[in-house]
């Protein structure tokens, strides 16, 4: 297969891992004989920095024309933040995946096996856990009406629902409970706002269509704590974009560490895919930066082009490096040493030769 | 001290929990020749049963004209909500908060030494953890204007905040922090929300008035996810309303239930006090529901008017009860068979006498 990918790096610890994650899918064409290619732009501040903009045209025009994009993590700590700035990293973020559409962002949470030891939670809490969060991701407060009064005294934002924006999703989410255990939690705040009294009445319409899918309701309050002290109670969760973020960045407590959750972000012509975490630049070039998430979004990258051998071998390969600890200091003891370049070296040589770098 | 206090059962286990905070504050007014009166009134489902609305014009004037208000629970859970019901429980808690000016919510979040084993954390992750979260409570998306168009298919709320109600809410938060350890946390989306740039301009604008305050910055999703891996760092965290809601929701699994979490809710001239676990319609009249949290808002209460060593004996009371495990099922073997109504007793016997009831 021939694929065109666009590489947007980004910023702080975003270039170490996407490197990671582009030097898997090199390894990956070479042992199944694809011809990836590789187009690199610029997004957020490393974009700021050269044109003034967190998304450059070009950059649009380079993730136009390809078949996918990998995307590596932009912004500052919140920290940094300087709200009176015109031009935010964020923006970069926002901007491509409101140009290219991508409405339905899926993040899966998966508990592994050999770090469960690794999570706040007590084990017998998270063993076994599986969880695929529907993020609705061009719409909501995202993307709403936003004001500030003349005199800076009153900010307003606005949260904006359509139905078809909520039926795509959900449509997407039924299906993907149905191949699964069949559950699907929409998580709203109905007993408050009228958009999400939309995204129930709609899920409540479209439920029939799906009879073998159990569904259930949850307040996004309630569903914070759900998901920490019952998380295997959750198959697939669907809801809109703020809840969304929320939860699927709280639920990486469950699997150890941030570092190792991916995403996949699909529109009705395009598709990216980057890890859940930031650009975390107090960790950046020190080779401290996990690039699992990133290597993990490659493997849903491969699953988008059916690609089911690749992805699987993807995936294989980072197991065998959990197994065998070769891991950053957020997961292993930091003493070790492990740095990003040498997880990412050990899954290129894994797919290189699956069986040798079998050291069990 | 003469108080009257307008008491608001509400719906579900609400009437089971209240009972037992009044039992305990006329156990407080016997043994310190206080006079305590108590005038009831319906709120919620049971409003709306009676007089067709969640919020009869009476209630609201018996609150008006009380000291304080002792609020149970409302609502329905999530799954039973009706999405097109034009009258909502939730109306009742919302309209009086709004008609009481009830602007400051205080949250406190404690590990309990003798709780610690029922958490979902490990033992090592939330031992001695003391977070006060101070939730804005009348503003934001909450009660800004909401629309549904006409063909049903479009749905809004605004997400609205005027500086006067982010400055009288931050300097509370601050001069509780600087009565604690000393540390401020805001949690806003700040890199998305015009509305959070706005709460982190003001706090950065308060912030040197009290220069012995170490303040920090987070997003809300990274704030999800700390809270839960390194819940110690935070002493006062402030957040708008809806952020408000999910974190402290969330940050029950801390504590081991959310049957344990007191709130007290405070105005300029009005000031209410309530569990922040909800109606719980399943559990109602079973005797099972866990009333501390209604007596720890109750010894909130007692704060409020000064009444220290009353308040005080209120959460010895609680902290024995603990101890021995005279706890509801939430907390403790369910064979046990210790309900609601046993742990107000012990707890109304322990004010009582506080050396008799000390059976360790
Ligand atoms: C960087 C930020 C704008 C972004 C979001 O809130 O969507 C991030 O937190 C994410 O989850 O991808
Ligand atoms: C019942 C509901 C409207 C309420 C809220 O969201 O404020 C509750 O969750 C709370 O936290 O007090």
């Amino acid at each position: 297969m021939k694929l065109n990918i666009a590489v947007l790096p980004g910023d702080g610890i975003g270039p170490e891992v996407t490197a990671q994650a582009v030097k898997v899918l090199k390894a990956i064409a070479m042992e199944f004989n694809h011809v990836f290619t590789f187009n690199y732009a610029l997004v957020g501040a490393s974009a700021i920095d050269k044109h003034g903009t967190a998304l450059p045209q070009e950059t649009i025009d380079i993730c136009t024309k390809a078949d996918a994009v990998l995307f590596g993590a932009i912004g500052k700590t919140a920290f940094d933040l300087d709200p009176d700035a015109k031009i935010r990293p964020e923006q970069g973020l926002l901007g491509i995946r409101k140009a290219l559409g991508l409405h339905t962002n899926i993040r899966p949470i998966i508990a592994y096996d050999d770090l469960l030891s690794k999570s706040s939670l007590k084990v017998r809490q998270i063993k076994d856990t599986n969880i695929l969060i529907y993020r609705e991701l061009t719409g909501g407060i995202y993307f709403g009406d936003r004001s500030l009064s003349e005199d800076g005294n009153t900010a307003s934002d606005v949260c904006t629902y359509h139905r078809f924006e909520i039926e795509r999703i959900a449509h997407q989410a039924f299906k993907a409970a149905q191949s699964r255990k069949r559950k699907l939690a929409l998580v709203d705040k109905a007993n408050v706002l009228e958009s999400s009294r939309l995204w129930r009445r709609v899920v409540l319409e479209i439920a029939p269509q799906y009879p073998d899918v159990k569904v259930n309701y949850l307040y996004i309050d309630n569903a914070a704590m759900e998901l920490i002290i019952r998380p295997r109670q959750f198959d697939v969760i669907l809801t809109e974009n703020m809840f969304g973020d929320i939860l699927s960045e709280e639920a990486s407590v469950i699997v150890g560490s941030i570092g190792l959750l991916a995403s996949a972000s699909l529109g009705d012509e395009h598709a990216m895919f980057e890890p859940i975490h930031g650009a975390y630049t107090k960790a950046a070039n020190k080779g401290i930066a996990n690039p699992i998430a990133s290597i993990l979004s490659a493997a849903m990258l491969l699953d988008h082009f059916g690609l089911d051998e690749e992805a699987a071998l993807v995936r294989e390969g980072v197991d065998k490096s959990l197994k065998l600890h070769i891991t950053t200091p957020d997961l292993n003891n930091k003493y070790d040493n492990i740095s990003t370049t040498k997880v990412g070296d050990f899954i290129e040589d894994f797919i290189n030769n699956p069986d040798e770098t079998n050291l069990n």
